[in-house]
């Protein structure tokens, strides 16, 4: 609750659910106060069928959920032998001694359920709450303790919390989520596009949400039931007929991925030459295991000696045109293309800000070029945001001229 | 709720508020209902002085917030003429028509505060919620309806909301809030070595805060009423004292802002030579607003290839050595440092997995170079993260070594 530390475990445990056909209605977040965990498990078990706890199961002395929730609920802690050991195998392992602190998270609240940590030293734990003292309807709740380090929690949550929700709380008949990623239309227009064509399905059942993020759009088709399947096939039909060259990916396909997906299909490479958004580029192609079959390398070129060293640009352009050009940016693709011997050669070359603007060419004037085998593309898009954004949207629209242009050749 | 989207106004919020002093004690999200809205508004201003509600003030249908709260508070909505004048400005200044919808964003509760948009189309709305009848303490509370997009949030709780805070809440006596950001230790040492000598301070009125994140621990130091000044800067003394080369920066300084800072005092210049950091490192540093004046720009050579052409990475030492050692990465650095003409050069060499690692080479391990005018250093941790945290944690490294250097120069 400082605000020292981004909190990402709602947008990706949210995800993993809605995807699973189950409903997040309340995320919250407190201070390590023992008053506020305890009100706010309390409250929470009093709503929800299912309550997912984050964080404070470690061996330090702000750790104390799993203490405080075992008090709530009145059960005792005992030490499971067989946690101590395979805390004891970890630091043998590491060759470390085991601090005497650790065996803490060996304590299991009676009658919990231990879920496995490959990731590190906590356990999870999960326990049906029945009675549910907080709940007036007489049902009763699970309640799941979870580290908090993403990489602890992540594949734990899906090895081992996701099978007992459906266990537990199975969905009534059948559940099909599909997202489609759209690209170079507002949020408007393609809701305008689509729902028309998609009514009747409405009117079968099909649920539609959209969600808007800088550059791209995501349509989500959910349905549920007899017919589900055909249902959500039918409505991606029928968004693809409308809308079909701005998806780009489905479900969680970033375009980077389909990007090298469709280099490494073809056996064609990429190269980058960037300025203004100073490997952006080459870092999100990057972030995708196995691009090194297709991403030869990448130039950061940010001076003017750099682009004319490194990518052969004309001294004559730069001083005619200036470094923010169509001419520079085009002779920037095609010199990275021919010099690191690449099918393709993305270039971009603009004014990020906040400093740097002029009356002809202002703060988020961009230059995006694509040079080919055949041709050299540009694009000179005007990205008005702050710094990041800038580079996260110009690499957007540069990554989308490419998967475009792989798509027709 | 359905996890599109990450939600980072809880940690910016919350860091605005408790670097001014205030206490932020619940975040909640909720799904874009009118009960789950009203339900947590009325909680909301059940426990707390001040509320702060984002999103849902927008023309589009699902953007309900301003009718429910209203509704919830028993207010009367009005349309202000000069919100809708400054709306038709807004478009007419864009040579766009304006939809009819949009002037939904004019109605203002009776009572309530204009907060001006100078970013987008929905002004931010403030008002006392005087008697407020959720409380049993008799207390009014404040509530502060903000838009939800970031680049238009952020501003408007800067100039608008945090005044409004300190002058209707304002706090007992002065607060000093010092963050001092310290690399190369972990959380446990940091707090080992400075807690004793921070004692006798303690005892007057310091509080001490640690924050762990990949590779960097946050020691925050706050003090209040008087002489917390002298307090804070007494313990930030001492703090130094100990762990003085530890230290990279303060507040919100990252490192990169750190290294661009040192290199512009000195007037001295830095490239990249990247391999399996893909090009992180340019873009963390070019981050940075005026780095274009010492990072002269960088390569992201990711095949042998590339390292041999671009880098003058000889043959026979990557055959010799293989890609991923210490030789390759030696002369990546020197390569870079030389054929681009900089003072420093850093380079990176590795296997960010999760596919590549062998028995001597496991995934994570990672070469990082630094060249210099007098030398080269080569540092060879093993970073055993997934692909975006070893990137982080290796650029870290190399950063760090290079402001180390820098200090020592």
């Amino acid at each position: 609750m400082l605000g020292f530390v981004l909190n990402t475990h709602q947008q990706w445990i949210c995800r993993q659910l809605s995807d699973a056909g189950y409903t997040a209605t309340r995320q919250v977040a407190i201070a390590d106060t023992g008053h506020a965990i305890q009100a706010t498990v309390r409250e929470s078990l009093s709503r929800a069928d299912f309550v997912i706890v984050t964080g404070g199961l470690g061996p330090t002395s702000d750790d104390i959920t799993r203490d405080l929730i075992a008090g709530l609920l009145g059960k005792r802690l005992h030490k499971d032998p067989a946690i101590v050991a395979r805390l004891e195998a970890f630091f043998a392992q590491r060759g470390r001694p085991m601090p005497v602190s650790t065996t803490v998270q060996a304590q299991v609240p009676e009658g919990a359920l231990v879920l496995d940590n490959p990731h590190g030293t906590a356990p999870g734990l999960a326990m049906e709450v029945t009675p549910n003292p907080f709940r007036t309807d007489g049902k009763t709740s699970w309640l799941v303790m979870l580290p908090g380090p993403p990489r602890e929690m992540r594949p734990m949550f899906t090895n081992h919390v996701l099978p007992l929700l459906r266990q537990k709380l199975p969905l009534e008949g059948a559940f099909v989520c599909r997202t489609l990623l759209t690209t170079g239309l507002g949020e408007s227009i393609v809701e305008e596009k689509i729902v028309g064509p998609l009514q009747p399905l409405v009117d079968a059942g099909l649920e539609i949400g959209y969600c808007a993020h800088y550059g791209t759009v995501d349509v989500r088709l959910v349905a549920r039931g007899n017919g589900a399947e055909q249902l959500v096939a039918d409505a991606e039909q029928l968004v693809r007929e409308q809308i079909g060259p701005q998806i780009f990916g489905t479900q969680d396909e970033q375009l980077q991925e389909v990007i090298i997906r469709l280099l490494t299909e073809r056996k064609q490479t990429i190269v980058t030459a960037e300025s203004c958004t100073g490997g952006y580029i080459a870092n999100r192609l990057t972030d995708v295991s196995g691009s090194s079959a297709v991403f030869l390398g990448g130039l950061v070129t940010y001076s003017n000696e750099s682009k004319q060293n490194l990518l052969g640009v004309r001294a004559e352009t730069l001083a005619q045109h200036g470094a923010v050009s169509e001419p520079v940016v085009r002779e920037m693709a095609e010199g990275a293309r021919q010099r690191m011997g690449a099918d393709y050669a993305i270039a971009v070359t603009g004014i990020a800000g906040p400093t740097g603007g002029t009356e002809t060419k202002p703060v988020g004037t961009a230059f995006i070029a694509l040079a080919t085998p055949k041709h050299t593309f540009v694009l000179n898009p005007v990205n008005r945001f702050d710094r990041p954004t800038f580079k996260q949207v110009t690499c957007h629209q540069a990554l989308e001229l490419l998967r475009r242009t792989l798509l027709k050749s």
